[in-house]
């Protein structure tokens, strides 16, 4: 049966996050409502990551297989006459076979948006957190070099009956860009629940002086999702890329 | 009595533009009704440019007068209490005396953004024109450089009776950013109503090959609105900065 592969970018703002759910607005939810009117059939997606209600995606991946091979180049117009500009498929194109967004992706990259000026600008208020307060880049750095390698993340998930916590994130880094925001970009071939949400608010306490960058690697030893620093709010964050073999 | 000027940036898109107009929701409406809570009186506010619904500020500046004596820093403080982030007080001062935000006003800059790649980007929806062409900014810029100069401009903006519509341009460019937008600035003593969406309709007509640039002048010459290529959506406009002596 032959599977297809969509590129998808979202404004996550207005989805009660990815995954369907019955009664609420997903993206999920949309992508396959598209899909049913275009295929005249329902399909059931697969995605490489589940953002959470109000995450945006810049280089989200979903795949589906379906029994009547399609014009991908179609698809992606229908696709984009239906979602666009909310959702927008970025390509659709047919996969290989056993292909699945989730289970075959080899990494994923997160991005999150900070903004510690003095006031926030209006036109970035969907994707941008203004935390209110100066923060210093170099010990959010200092922090964020301990996420790297392989963790028991248990202290920066939010727990999920029977599910593993044990994550190889490749890298963390946070640059400060020309406009003055500071941006966090995490790559790792797996991320848990509100991970990175997790991160970035253990990171913006490092970065305010309330805590020591050196106790990082101690508060993720605890395995205590008390002895973290709660969540960074969602809108900041963006599914930025999945690699693939 | 005391002058003071509010530097202002919002996000147009749930607004029907700045001027105040009974029953709906307009920039000046939300401002004077904060402003009203704050100073437990009502004032009025003078604006440095009309933005017209959809609309967004980066620098748009108001002033009001009134006959008490204020702390600037406080009222900046409860105004974004009360606005923000939809709109910002970027900045609160007292103002020489006489000092009107519109017609103290030496020259006020536009920024118009126009995204011409194939699909849209989700996140930038509410502040970016996607076309759905691609666009030659030689051709725009071409284009753009016959505004320059004290014009006519009844060809290039909404008719409002008695209004004068001669203008005096002092640049307009577009250029290529590194991501791919296409941003026009355009600088002017004053500008007419939907003059720079009128502007950016005319230029992007030039940019998709479907008129010549060096017709341009001769379609400021006709001063016939019939002339001009309608306008620009509003979304991609922003007042970026007000100047005064």
């Amino acid at each position: 049966m032959p599977t297809y592969r969509i590129d998808l970018a979202y404004d996550g703002s207005g989805f009660r996050g990815w995954a369907a759910n019955a009664g609420v607005r997903t993206v999920q939810g949309r992508v396959e409502e598209a899909l049913a009117v275009v295929l005249r059939h329902p399909v059931e997606t697969v995605v490489a990551g589940r953002t959470d209600a109000g995450v945006h995606a810049h280089g989200q991946v979903a795949s589906f297989v379906t029994a009547e091979p399609l014009d991908p180049e179609r698809l992606q117009r229908s696709l984009n006459r239906l979602l666009a500009p909310e959702v927008v498929a970025r390509a659709v194109a047919e996969a290989p076979e056993g292909f699945d967004a989730r289970r075959t992706a080899r990494a994923r990259t997160y991005r999150y948006c900070l903004d510690d000026g003095p006031v926030p600008d209006p036109t970035r208020r969907w994707t941008v957190w203004h935390c209110g307060f100066p923060v210093d880049e170099g010990a959010m750095n200092r922090a964020a070099a301990a996420f790297v390698g392989e963790h028991d993340f248990a202290s920066l998930c939010r727990a999920v009956e029977g599910a593993a916590t044990v994550r190889r994130v490749l890298a963390a880094s946070w640059r400060r860009e020309p406009g003055g925001l500071v941006v966090l970009e995490v790559r790792a071939t797996a991320f848990c629940h509100q991970m990175v949400r997790s991160m970035v608010a253990l990171c913006v306490e490092a970065g305010r002086g309330r805590l020591d960058p050196a106790a990082v690697p101690g508060i993720l030893e605890s395995r205590d999702r008390g002895a973290a620093r709660g969540v960074a709010p969602p809108h900041g964050l963006t599914l930025w890329e999945v690699e693939y073999p």
